[in-house]
Parts: C-alpha cells; sequence; structure tokens
C-alpha cells in the first residue's frame, strides 16, 4: 500500500483567516509541496457564492478555474489538486464543471451521516464529470452508530473512491479510531479505500493518522504546520519523516515554507494550534467555535470555561 | 491494574528554569496534585553539592528535607514524594536518610545504560534505608540492543520496584514503545512494575504513554502542562483525562494551576513545549541541547538547522 498525503493547509487554515491568503503564500506553499512529494494539495471549497459573499470570504473559498490556474502548472502531473465541497453549501451542478476542461482531480464531499443522500448524489454527479471521489463524513465521534452504519451501508454501492473518518473534534484516541477503522473496512469491500482527517485538541492528530496508517488507511491529510482550525491538523513534518521510507517524501521544502511563510501568519496575530480551550471542547467533544471565541476575547479562565463546557458535554 | 500519575513538573521543569521555582508556585502544585487525585509528585533531584552550586541552581536541585518539610503536610498520605538521583551526581551515602526519617517515599535512579552497575549499587542502598525505587534508564533510543539487554538482565535480580522506558529525545513512535515495552516486560517477570517517562519532540508524548498504559505500564509520568526540558512530556491534563474512568483523577486543579502559574512562566520568559527544532532533534535522535540554544537564540532559519542536526543524526 502506498499512502497518499493529501494536504489541506490552504483549506483547513482557510477556516482561521476567511480564505485571505495572498498569492506569494499559495504559489510558495505549491511548489514547496511539490518538493516534499505531496500527493495531494486541496486549495479550498467550492462554496455558494449565493450563500457567501466574494467580499467577505478570500477567493480560495470558491476556488474558481481561472484562480486555479494563477497558481497550478496545468503540465504537472507529479501532484494532484483537489476542492472540497460541503453539502447543502456548494452550487454544484452550476460550478463544477468537467474534469476534462479543470486542473483539479478531486472532489472531495463533506457531509454529515444525515445527510448522506444528498451527498451521494454529489459524488454520483461528480464521479460522472471524471473526478476522483471522497466522502468526508464529519463528527463521527458525535453520531450515533445506527446512523452511522446507515451512512456507510449506503456509500457501500456508490462510485465514491475513498471513506474518509474525520474525528472534527479531536475527541477520538487511538484505540477509537482502530474500531471506527475497522468499521469502515467492512464497508469498502476492497473496492473503496479509506482516508482520515484527524484534529490536535488532545495532541493526537499525529498519533491517531499513524494508526490509521499502520491499519491500512491510504489517503492521510496533513497541514504545514497544524494550521486548520481551532488545535489544527496533523502537522505534515511530522507525518512526511514517519513514513518517508515508503516514499520519495522529504521534510525539507516544509520546514522552509515553515520559516519563510508560517512564522509570517503567527506574527500577524493569527491563532491556530493545541492550547487548553481546544483541548477542552475536545474532550467534551463539542465543535470548537466556542474555545476559538475564547481565545480571540484572549481570556484564560479555563477552569471556568471548563465547567461551562462540561454542561453541554456529547459522550456517546 | 491502577496506573501510577507521577507529577515530574517541578524535577523536569527544573531543567527550564536551573529549579529557581518560588514557594508559593511549589505548594500550590503540590495541592494541586493532591486535589487532582496524583499518586507521586516528584519535587527534584538529589543532586551533589560539591558538583553543583547553590548559587547557581534552586533548591529543587538538592531538595534538603528541611525544604520539602516547607511544603509538605507530614500527615499527609494520599500523595506520595519522589526525588531522583542521577548515578555519577549524587553524593547518596551522605545526602539520603533513612525512609522514616524522611517524607520522601520513593528514589528514582536515572542511569544510562552502561552505567547500571553503579545504578543497582544505589538502588540496593536506597532500597535499605526502606525507600521504594525506581531505575529511569535514559535515552534508550540510542543504546544498543545488547548493552540494553545487558542492563535489563542485570535489573532481574536487584530490588528495584520499578523499570522506567524513558524516551529522552521524543523519538520513539508508538509501534517502538510496543517493542520497548514487550522486551522490558520480560526482565519484569511479574515481580517489577514498568513505568515511561516520554517527551514530546514529535507531539507523541500523551499517545506513547497512552500506549504503554494499555500495554500494562503502571507509572505514568506526566507535568502540567508539558512543563520540561526542551518540547517537554505528557501534559498531565491530558492523561488524567484519558484515564479518568479508572480513578479519582481530576482536571478541574490542574487546569486551574495552568490558569493561576504557568501562564506566568510563559509571560516570563520560560520556554518550552513542542516547537520545529525539538521536532528535528527528536527525529535525528539527539539531546535537545543544540534546540534549546537554537531557540534562546531566537533563530529561525529551520531548514539550516535541520541540515546540521542530520549530519550528526544517530538512528539505531
Amino acid at each position: 500500500m502506498t499512502p497518499k498525503i493529501v494536504d489541506c493547509t490552504l483549506r483547513d487554515g482557510g477556516l482561521v483567516n476567511n480564505f485571505f491568503f495572498n498569492d506569494d503564500f499559495t504559489k510558495h506553499l505549491y511548489e514547496a509541496n511539490i518538493k516534499s512529494g505531496i500527493d495531494y494539495m486541496e486549495f479550498g471549497y467550492k462554496a455558494s457564492k449565493k450563500l457567501f459573499s466574494k467580499k467577505e470570504y478570500g477567493k480560495w473559498k470558491f476556488c474558481d478555474e481561472e484562480d486555479l490556474r494563477t497558481i497550478v502548472d496545468i503540465n504537472k502531473k507529479t501532484m494532484k489538486i483537489s476542492v472540497m465541497a460541503d453539502v447543502g453549501r456548494c452550487d454544484y451542478r452550476e460550478d463544477i464543471i468537467p474534469r476534462k476542461y479543470s486542473v483539479i482531480d478531486m472532489i472531495r464531499i463533506a457531509s454529515y451521516a444525515n445527510t448522506i443522500s444528498e451527498a451521494i448524489t454529489m459524488i454520483e454527479y461528480c464521479h460522472q464529470l471524471g473526478y476522483e471521489t471522497t466522502i468526508n463524513l464529519m463528527a463521527v465521534s458525535t453520531t450515533d452508530s445506527n446512523t452511522l452504519i446507515h451512512a456507510l451501508s449506503a456509500l457501500k454501492d456508490c462510485p465514491v473512491d475513498v471513506i474518509y473518518l474525520v474525528d472534527s473534534y479531536g475527541a477520538l484516541y487511538p484505540c477509537q479510531i482502530q474500531n471506527y477503522i475497522n468499521l469502515y473496512s467492512k464497508y469498502c469491500s476492497g473496492k473503496k479505500k479509506l482516508g482520515i482527517h484527524a484534529h490536535n485538541n488532545q495532541q493526537l492528530a499525529f498519533a491517531n493518522t499513524l494508526e490509521a496508517y499502520q491499519l491500512g488507511t491510504e489517503f492521510l491529510d496533513v497541514t504545514i504546520n497544524s494550521l486548520g482550525r481551532g488545535a489544527g491538523n496533523c502537522p505534515s513534518e511530522l507525518l512526511i519523516n514517519a513514513i518517508k521510507e515508503n516514499n520519495v517524501l522529504c521534510i525539507d521544502p516544509i520546514l522552509q515554507f515553515i520559516e519563510e511563510y508560517i512564522l509570517e501568519l503567527k506574527k500577524q496575530g493569527l491563532n491556530w494550534g493545541y492550547d487548553i480551550p481546544y483541548l477542552i471542547t475536545g474532550i467534551y467533544n463539542q465543535h470548537p467555535s466556542s474555545a476559538i471565541q475564547f481565545i480571540n476575547e484572549e481570556k484564560h479562565n479555563y477552569n471556568a470555561f471548563n465547567q461551562n463546557v462540561k454542561q453541554h458535554s456529547f459522550i456517546l
């Protein structure tokens, strides 16, 4: 099994700065990923322009073809390009063109388990247009097992290429990753591949990604220096080193990019990465939005925040 | 199996500030640990006063009985007290008094595998004085297997209570922890217990501690908010939550302590916790001293540092 590393720095990182990355950042990220041996780079979302304004969000919220082409060398084929499309937030019949006219290779459909039928309609549509497709079942740590199994069963006969385990709240331990991967594997029938997208609320994004990889998961999501919503994601620089023996992967261009571009984002005041408030939403299995607000307001009364989040804890 | 959580905040944290913690910090740490259900608190080292000066190091480098008694309630027995003694850096025959006259319950002997015979002499001495003892075999990730097996064999018939796996350089992955724990278990013969002390260079201190715990390791080292040399240690607030079901453990007093005392250390400019230079020494299996210097000099040319460390990499 050859793992596929999917860089989500722009897409998950865009959730931190509303996708306002300048072209210099994006071009150098693109080049660093290619040099490091990354397999896919996800640029952002195909979000509905009826629901979201181009004034409030940067270009990678929408990933228009002409914007992608300012960055992507059309002759490249060493690294594939992906975008994400959210169920209910994408005008996919209008905004997604056939693959042969696009630099995009893969469309990743993000859905909760209870909107799986709409997700499958989108998958079938994108598949017919020639794209590789994934389903990213979000927030499984708060999805009851009947709903999850119903969603996985429905996916069995649809043309999706990859089924992703997504730990949106950074709530899962490695032993739980094992249980989920075993469950997901049952519905893959050897025909579909598995993927993992982890969050770092409990400093487990890397460990959980390694655990999934060792259990046969092929698609592994990373972001450079964890850049992503809340506690961020599995850091590229950690995963690349861990599995470098199976690949041509190399961390040097990633380190160079951190030094030249990521430190600047930190200086500008962008906030992400492991911190106590994210730990608290993680252990109580909640969306990080309350932690993001707490940190943005520069509060530090962790124990009071903990008591508040605990009251709304969601443990299956 | 009931896990024993050992708080090393003062001892490993003392390596960051030369043990200059004030009594207010130490007293509140002691109380927070008791309230959280911590089993042992390690105050620091029993270091030789011939080798180390009291001007250069704070009191917890030496852990004199009278200093311990200013903090420790002699009537307490819910939480035990430990200190560490380094082979070759401790005048143990002069400085360690019989347990019945001391508030100390456990002496942890830190040794490299190639000084095991001296370590065993110290263990036997402390055992005769009535103490619980551990052996903390440091830097196993750079110890060849013959030397390690020789050390483990020698420990088999000595009275040490706990054998610690110590990932001094934060170089090990969970699958390697599994291999080491399996090896160490062979030499415990069911008579000795296992312990783990992890470092966070690759964001794996928590995951590696969990892995060891699930394989039957009873003594689990933590520090509050990772406070410890370089990338720091397994964070108390993460481990306590993960195993709270088996215990009376509670994170609330730890969160309160972070808010009231740890943030202040950060403000003062103390540096510890995951950062790119520590990742680099971790993946190349080296002591973090070069990374600590790099960070203290406020350098950020990560890729150049990486090339330099790579040249001296030590991969077994």
